[in-house]
């Protein structure tokens, strides 16, 4: 029998996926090597692309659509989404400027679905923001709009890809295209009606790619650090997950634009970009993992596994 | 504007997910209806299928192969799947009878991935049962395997349904079937070596299924309660997501079969069966779901969005 490695070694990781609070860097990426129904000749991991990659490969996040949203366990950084939906993340910056959302609170978390934060009394006034808007599900297919195709095909749709380090779906028949509910992507609640949201009350996917709300809701932006502060909130025992006690709400300390923070206060990340060659060769490297440790190649890869790194700005 | 319902009723629930740890009924389903896309009959919802279930429909759990991990917080109930892992099912029962993980604790959280538990000083001697087996990465497909086919394409595998209450894929062409990551799935760490795992540590998926796994680790089974226990464990900071000190680690205090547990202490628990007119009816309702909040049909369905409904037995 084979002398086994220390046990903890056992199970590889997940490519990061913007996973990590503090440090955030490209080491923790799975690696990959020849699997067992491809050739013996080694295929480069992930890490050893990313490695390789240049500064061009990178893009720093744009401070003026970025989120921190500061909780009492630390900080989360949201990217927001102005391509797709652009009225409802001005509503939502809006919103963020004239302190809306400071002194909420996230009031749900639904294990294996979202995690939702709003104001608790529902009695905070709106002052210069909308309190609805017409939905944005889905946008025109544009030449303007970036998008890197995946090679595999989709349960949910015609053809997915990524635009910039967004995950989307697209009907080109209808010339359509959408963000699609990968974990940590963010969306604006609504009720009944498709034009009853607005970016008042907000969601973080927690679980399981939930993709039939995918045109059912409007997204607004993704979760690019802290998501860990957010999937470990303790689950909600009411009906949906929400909390049953006032006192189990978990306080929003504050939410600022990147931009209105002074400098020195801000996280600089930078986040791989998706419209070059390298991410391509990323894209590759999940469908056949190498390294000693994979046995079967996938040969493919689903939207939502496509992991998007996310680093300290070099 | 039309009026907002109340805030708190806002983004549906995704079908419940054996989410609950205490309560476990079937009110917590999504309702669907009359898509945007589909005609204006309005659909059964999920839960509408539920109410309508025949004791026939569910099938208790088998206390041979289920276990009982408990923790501080409460109990996990995970069911065993010996049609797919024969011989890592008896030997994890074997471990559990000779006492081998009483005293244990989880000694990893990566966030969107696993939890894992084993041994932190990695110096418990094994009895009776084995240290490593021959991987059981896949089966054949027999006549005596039972499976519903999904209708929709997967991303992954030529064919993909549920044998029982565990999500599989097929590659027909092969006569091969295996057990397919899904959130709650458990699965036997392993070494670089294929036949290095036997069931002294386990991981629970906790996150986007992470399918690349499939075929590379040998599934034992699934969640069917409780996963909130274990999607909320503090991350951890070190690589791949272990804790880095042993203070961290969160102790199990036993696991238990249930069928050597005494019948009042036991969780009585049944689960939708797959083979059955209901199930085929519960999966159309998730194609198209109904109700008043869903604007368009997703029309697909994937293998990891199907929730198996798990309640107290009747």
């Amino acid at each position: 029998m084979p002398l086994p490695l220390p046990l903890r070694q056992k199970v590889p990781t997940r490519a990061m996926f913007i996973l990590l609070a503090a440090l955030v860097s490209v080491s923790a990426y799975t690696d990959a090597g020849p699997a067992g129904s491809t050739p013996a000749k080694p295929r480069p991991t992930t890490t050893d692309i990313l490695k390789a990659s240049a500064p061009s490969d990178w893009r720093a996040l744009d401070p003026e659509n970025t989120l921190y949203l500061e909780l009492a366990s630390g900080r989360v950084v949201i990217e927001l989404a102005p391509d797709f939906a652009p009225h409802h993340v001005a509503n939502i910056k809006a919103l963020v400027r004239e302190g809306y959302f400071d002194g909420l609170a996230f009031i749900r978390s639904q294990d294996n679905y979202v995690v939702q934060w709003g104001d608790p009394t529902e009695s905070r006034p709106i002052k210069t923001a909308k309190k609805t808007l017409t939905q944005e599900f889905s946008t025109a297919i544009t030449k303007d709009l970036p998008f890197t195709a995946l090679p595999d095909i989709d349960t949910y749709a015609p053809q997915v890809g990524y635009s910039g380090h967004f995950p989307t779906a697209r009907d080109p028949a209808h010339r359509k295209t959408w963000l699609a509910h990968c974990y940590g992507m963010v969306g604006a609640g609504r009720d009944n009606d498709a034009d009853s949201g607005g970016g008042t009350e907000l969601y973080v996917v927690i679980g399981h790619a939930p993709r039939h709300l995918d045109r059912n809701v409007t997204l607004v932006g993704r979760v690019m650090q802290g998501m860990e502060l957010l999937s470990t909130l303790p689950r909600g025992t009411g009906a949906l997950g929400f909390y049953e006690k006032p006192e189990q709400n978990v306080p929003i300390k504050s939410i600022r634009i990147a931009a209105d923070v002074p400098a020195e206060q801000r996280s600089h990340l930078e986040v791989i970009r998706t419209d070059t060659p390298i991410f391509k060769a990323i894209v590759e490297s999940l469908r056949f993992r190498g390294g000693e440790w994979n046995k079967v190649a996938a040969e493919h890869v689903e939207l939502c596994n496509v992991p998007i790194a996310v680093r300290q700005q070099q």
